[in-house]
């Protein structure tokens, strides 16, 4: 499908910068629209004269200068591509030039002065989409994996942007669509009490769609998080040394650490990377129940971290009042961690710290064995035992990496999807109570729509506009 | 010129980002070397099952995956280049990926793990240089290109790069090589007593070269500082506005600005472009005489900087007192102006700058006529007549402005020709001493060596280490 139409933009020829601004060997100018070559011709003399870039061939390399009226600015390479074999399906160029900003703001100028305009962020994926090269979702995982800084976020816009998911969805849409047409043939003949649709066939299509749109919407919660990094937060009493662990975790010295109990106010939050997946490390105020107003605060947030967290990191004081047996240590933890509201800690994985070690006297013993939840000993002082809470965190997503199954990680297609189900369930509640066809119909229709946003087979100018004004420049 | 066989690192094959590091829609890395297409084939899947890289037509582009074992990282676009059309001389790739800093990390270890190695700075154009694609002094340009930010410090980078300077130099070198040749073999005659050279053809190309090289090292002054900047010192008593001057000018709120005389201790630079020439603007401690020891010590680097610069803006208080007359204002300036240092003012540009004309009561008058020098009444708070000292800085380079023709603007060539004149001085002393041509050769071989030390024809491993190793990585 193409809405070429709804937009008059397309019909003008853009140019951005498609390198990041900054002193370096090459900068590249994007150039996209009917008049790509027309217009490059005018500021680019080929050292082989005999080259036009309108009659090259597509995907070629031409050296040359880029000339502005009579003077030379730079000696250029430029790339032709021919529609629709570019990124775009347009006419389009790209402009290699020395990576000086002063060279990228003359060339651009020069291509404004001749008639271009600077492509908003975003237009050239859009302009793809438009002229199908994409579809709405490959066009958004674009943006994601230029984004993304770990494997598994990367992993999955890239298979995003190769249309595992959409083609999954369009398959899907494309059933539903089959079925919907002969349901309004029947609906046109809906004296002569035909069924052109098999209704168990149907129903069928109905169960198997439910089951998919179903996991499809579930995966988003671990999509989202892989996107984003697994929130983990670091949860104990005021000075058991959270913030010492944080740092020995994030390797650096970026929380504020001193002796005071209480600290730790703000919240800090943090990314590493292991094993390709990332880690959203948050650091919380202590858990003490406190008369200071700006701690209570503290604590708010605290749980309210907590709530987002899938991991807990519960650090204690392993040396409290100089025990050398483990047993009071543990009696204390176990009173303070009582404190937690249980509904927060439902479905989270919890790695008990046991930490300062530094400060035993002797070994720990008969710990472990006391307690049901993994337990680590660690001194974030010394760093000793830092490996053993990222083994831990590592282990943690194994079970759960990215596959090579579709996974949602957008917002926008989740919410596409829990609508989709909503009208599925509408439809199979229909049939169920034998609803005649045309208000059944309704609700097919719904639901083809949902999933037509998704890949863009239904959207609208603020729909696209939403989504493409968050790429950068030159995409 | 070929110099490879100095260098063993030309045996390899190198690779490096070409693009600045950061998010954005495309990020290049650069492959050089006689194994760019087999290591590229490894990791490279053409869409086009069809193309191999190494029988691909030199300058075309191909669409495909960046593949690590089975993994697929992004879809890029691989442009070939072979040897000797490349930009090195040599088998060339570069590879154009989604301008993520994880994707273009993950692709150059993919590179090192299939064998090579990471450029080193400027690598890429001291291989063109070995391979003969540029002289030395043109792959210097390079790097004054990439950092130029003004008009004039682009053409000279431009002129240079393209051969200008250095082909004139060669030149001029041949010719010198000719009458060598002649004289040596004289030499290898001498018991003879013939002359090949002819002595009065020889003392003219001497005096043309003569007067040429020391046109040559004479424009070093003025292409040095429009390569830099033209450095212009803000001059004048303490609180006469000279920070808020400054401010107007830059258009920006950048020095600190009281109202307590002396505030300003350290001396701010800043840069703008006028009329492509760049202005290095240097803002100056006051001029009073001073007890205070820091502020002596800021009188002391006042007067080095008036020393640096080559245009004087002097300001002073044209309301001092509240004068209606300009007169008393103009003889307390021209006290002031006295202390300065007559040596330090000789050949410099003086304008003279009475500030702040918001505080008069009355429209100045009969002032102009009584100096001699440019005098301009501007208010710097106001903002009012800053337009006149832009006028007039922009004017002061219009009768020297960067032409076609060759300009010195590296301190190394500089370097080089004045040592050529010292050696060509001697040859003329010599003929007219009529000392013999074994040792007239001797300054003729110093000569030549001079003159190509500029173009390469003679360097050393350090002199091109020295040189490359301040460009980026990539170029």
């Amino acid at each position: 499908m193409n809405l070429s139409n709804n937009l008059t933009a397309i019909d003008d020829t853009i140019c951005a910068l498609a390198t990041p601004p900054g002193l370096s060997a090459i900068g590249i100018i994007r150039v996209s629209g009917k008049n790509s070559f027309s217009v490059c011709e005018k500021v680019f003399n080929p050292r082989n004269k005999q080259i036009r870039l309108s009659t090259a061939d597509s995907h070629t390399i031409h050296l040359g200068e880029f000339v502005i009226g009579m003077e030379i600015l730079d000696e250029v390479m430029v790339s032709v591509f021919k529609q629709p074999h570019s990124y775009t399906g347009e006419d389009s160029v790209e402009i290699s030039c020395h990576g000086s900003a002063y060279i990228e703001q003359k060339i651009l100028e020069a291509l404004i002065d001749n008639g271009l305009r600077m492509a908003r962020p975003g237009e050239f994926t859009m302009r793809a989409f438009l002229n199908g090269k994409f579809d709405l979702s490959q066009a958004e995982a674009v943006a994601d994996l230029i984004a993304s800084h770990s494997k598994t976020s990367h992993d999955l816009a890239l298979n995003q942007m190769r249309g595992l998911f959409s083609n999954r969805i369009k398959e899907l849409r494309k059933q539903l669509l089959d079925f919907t047409t002969l349901i309004e043939l029947e609906l046109d003949f809906s004296g002569e009490d035909v069924e052109f649709a098999n209704r168990e066939d149907f129903k069928r299509l109905l169960t198997t769609m439910y089951s998919e749109i179903s996991a499809l919407a579930n995966s988003f919660s671990i999509g989202n998080v892989l996107k984003k990094g697994i929130p983990v937060a670091i949860v104990g009493q005021p000075n058991v040394g959270k913030s010492t662990l944080l740092n020995a975790i994030l390797n650096e010295e970026r929380a504020i650490v001193s002796e005071i109990p209480g600290t730790t106010r703000d919240t800090i939050e943090d990314t590493i990377v292991i094993n390709g997946i990332s880690f959203r490390f948050i650091d919380t105020a202590g858990l003490r129940d406190s008369g200071d107003i700006i701690e209570s605060m503290g604590i708010e947030r605290t749980y309210e971290k907590i709530d987002q967290a899938k991991i807990i990191l519960f650090v204690f004081d392993v040396s409290l009042t100089g025990y050398t047996e483990i047993g009071p240590a543990m009696d204390e933890m176990k009173e303070h961690f009582s404190h937690l509201p249980e509904e927060l800690l439902k479905g989270k994985k919890i790695i008990l710290i046991a930490n300062k070690t530094d400060l035993l006297v002797e070994a720990p013993r008969g710990f472990k064995s006391l307690v049901e939840m993994e337990c680590l000993f660690v001194s974030a002082k010394r760093k000793e035992n830092i490996n053993l809470i990222v083994d831990s965190l590592s282990k943690y997503v194994e079970t759960e990496k990215v596959t090579d199954n579709a996974m949602v990680s957008s917002a926008r297609h989740y919410e596409a999807l829990v609508k989709t189900k909503e009208s599925l369930e509408n439809i199979m509640t229909g049939f169920n109570q034998s609803i005649s066809s045309d208000l059944i119909a309704i609700d097919i229709r719904q639901a083809l729509h949902h999933l037509g946003e998704i890949t863009g087979e239904i959207t609208t100018n603020e729909v696209l506009e939403n989504i493409f004004s968050k790429f950068c420049i030159g995409k």
